[in-house]
């Protein structure tokens, strides 16, 4: 796969060189957007979380290491249950590498983070089997909209992350509300993907809100308000007010193409202007297809940054080559803005050497 | 005085002409920090809403005009007791003609705003006659600095504005706590300064504190947390966390000397990067004296935006002449941003313009 900076070009290649090269040198902000959903609870849904409960605070605990380089709401860091750390540390590192600014705003919290975050008006989601999953989503999208439409004034571009545990589910959920087949294609932070549970939520929730595949392909925000998350409206609104004006990396996984399904539902123009920002191990999983679910949504390009943890020294962080993680808080995207901000000097192994560094800080390893 | 583009050169002026040059062409974020305090309730106090009930919709409100150029917490706008408008309608005309983004910040609000904005921790504040009027205010100055060291990242330069009513009483507070004379020193958005109000208030949460003229010189936390109000840590460490590294203009009244005596007792180092942006009404007031307080604890200039209304076809607009409102919501910060913004291509008469022009649209006039 060609290459630009240790940038993979994963789809799209003609408009992803491009959009790699437009940010060369360029000034990013990074902005995490966070939120919990019931949803994460479902037993066996969500690695993202020693136990389940405990993924209220792993979005507010990611949000802290991003800002403060430790958490507060918790003790440590958030961890699977397997104790690997979360991705924030990756994103963390790559936006301190780089000196990139970074903005928290929340789409609905059920645990408020101990950082200055944006409030966006939303609540925290409901168990998507309920089939009413979130609420006020159009009112945080146009709030976030507005805040996109001044943050894009205030960079050259926008890198767009989120950290939701659950987050997969919920966007199958969208995604299938919405006419798009992404049965067995969402990926998982788990390294088995637990893909019949997901399928199962799915199905209860929309039988609950009384629709079924497609019947919601022209109302997103009717989709997200019975099977979403309330990070989608804030990550969506964010991105369409930012992206008429600057270009938007938008950085996750298969979480994406929900949110992309959703902007392309109500504003697909501002789409020639963004891009999906991942991590090789979310591109190269064979238990989830980012690129197949894309591929029937809009034609965006996908970068992914060639992040390889086989030789580090922690084998907490050798597990991401196992295909635990993979992706979140925006890591991949964080790690491509960070070595496109500085033209390329930033590499991969220089990184994984920072990264291993906060590793050792933050797990109390040497 | 001296002029550099229609922006007077109030206070050092060697400085502040420095200053003024260093910001142009140059590009700004306009960040408005909004709170609320009991204070503002005492009869007699505050001109900022109708009655005093309604200053907990005043800072809200003001915040939705600047972001939505409209109000939605309230009908119409923010009015005084006689009906003149809140003179966001300034701030907003200015950051509108200029292109200049916003960002709204909580110190602690009774009623939240329907837009984005950004929570610091902070809470609503208590009548200073309590002598306990803040609490968090450590914690809140803390959070306020990390949002201003990245904010500092995503601009040429910080200009910070204020919207609580009651503010120069809990502003006459600090300073006297801090050791500072401000007695009828400090502004009104009265045309008459209830001065005698401002000093009984002041008295009595002084005693009810434990504390006296000065006893808090060197402890500016505890200075708020007995008499001031929840705007000041939030704007202190915006200033604190952004002053490092980029200009900061202060844009408020005499408030504004308060948040200057916390910051020099905790940073003074800042400073060096700091300048008042305030407008002809404060600067021109014979029943305050911005000045000499400033003269009191730290060299900052003063630049003021040379607005006049008198020539307005309004008589809500004419009436600014006569000293009601004068300042607030950052009105002569942003308009000297937006001066500066593009080298004085906007005058005060093209201002002029532009805020009859809203002023028409807003309060249903012709």
């Amino acid at each position: 796969m060609k290459k630009v900076f240790d940038v993979l070009l994963a789809r799209n290649e003609f408009k992803a060189e491009a959009f790699i090269k437009e940010l060369d040198g360029k000034k990013p902000l990074f902005v995490c957007t966070i939120a919990t959903t019931e949803t994460a609870k479902i037993q066996g849904i969500s690695a993202a979380g020693k136990y389940p409960e405990f993924t209220d605070y792993t979005p507010p605990a990611d949000a802290e290491l991003l800002l403060l380089g430790k958490c507060k709401c918790i003790n440590g860091v958030p961890v699977t249950p397997d104790g690997i750390p979360t991705p924030a540390l990756i994103t963390m590192s790559a936006l301190r590498l780089a000196d990139i600014p970074v903005l928290v705003a929340s789409g609905g919290l059920k645990v408020h983070p101990q950082i200055p975050f944006l409030d966006l008006g939303g609540n925290p989601g409901k168990d998507i089997r309920t089939g009413r999953a979130v609420d006020n989503v159009e009112e945080v999208i146009q709030r976030a909209t507005l805040a996109g439409e001044h943050l894009a004034k205030t960079a050259d571009y926008l890198v767009i992350g989120e950290s939701i545990p659950g987050g997969t589910t919920t966007a199958l959920g969208v995604l299938s509300a919405m006419g798009v087949n992404a049965v067995e294609k969402v990926s998982s932070s788990m390294p088995d993907n637990p893909h019949g549970l997901k399928t199962e939520a799915v199905k209860a929730g929309l039988a609950a809100s009384g629709e079924s595949f497609g019947t919601l392909s022209k109302n997103p925000i009717k989709a997200i308000s019975c099977v979403g998350d309330p990070m989608m409206p804030a990550f969506a609104g964010l991105v369409m007010g930012a992206a008429a004006q600057v270009p938007v990396l938008m950085a996750g996984g298969t979480q994406m193409s929900a949110v992309l399904a959703v902007i392309n539902a109500l504003n697909s123009d501002v789409l020639c202007n963004v891009a999906i920002g991942t991590t090789r191990w979310v591109i190269s999983d064979r238990s989830s297809d980012l690129r197949g679910i894309v591929a029937q949504i809009f034609d965006v390009p996908i970068l992914a940054a060639d992040l390889d943890f086989a030789s580090s020294r922690f084998s907490g962080l050798q597990a991401y080559e196992k295909g635990v993680v993979k992706e979140g808080v925006g890591a991949g995207g964080a790690a491509i803005a960070a070595m496109a901000k500085v033209g390329g000097a930033v590499t991969k192994d220089m990184l994984l050497k920072e990264i291993e560094r906060n590793y050792a800080l933050l797990m109390g390893t040497k």
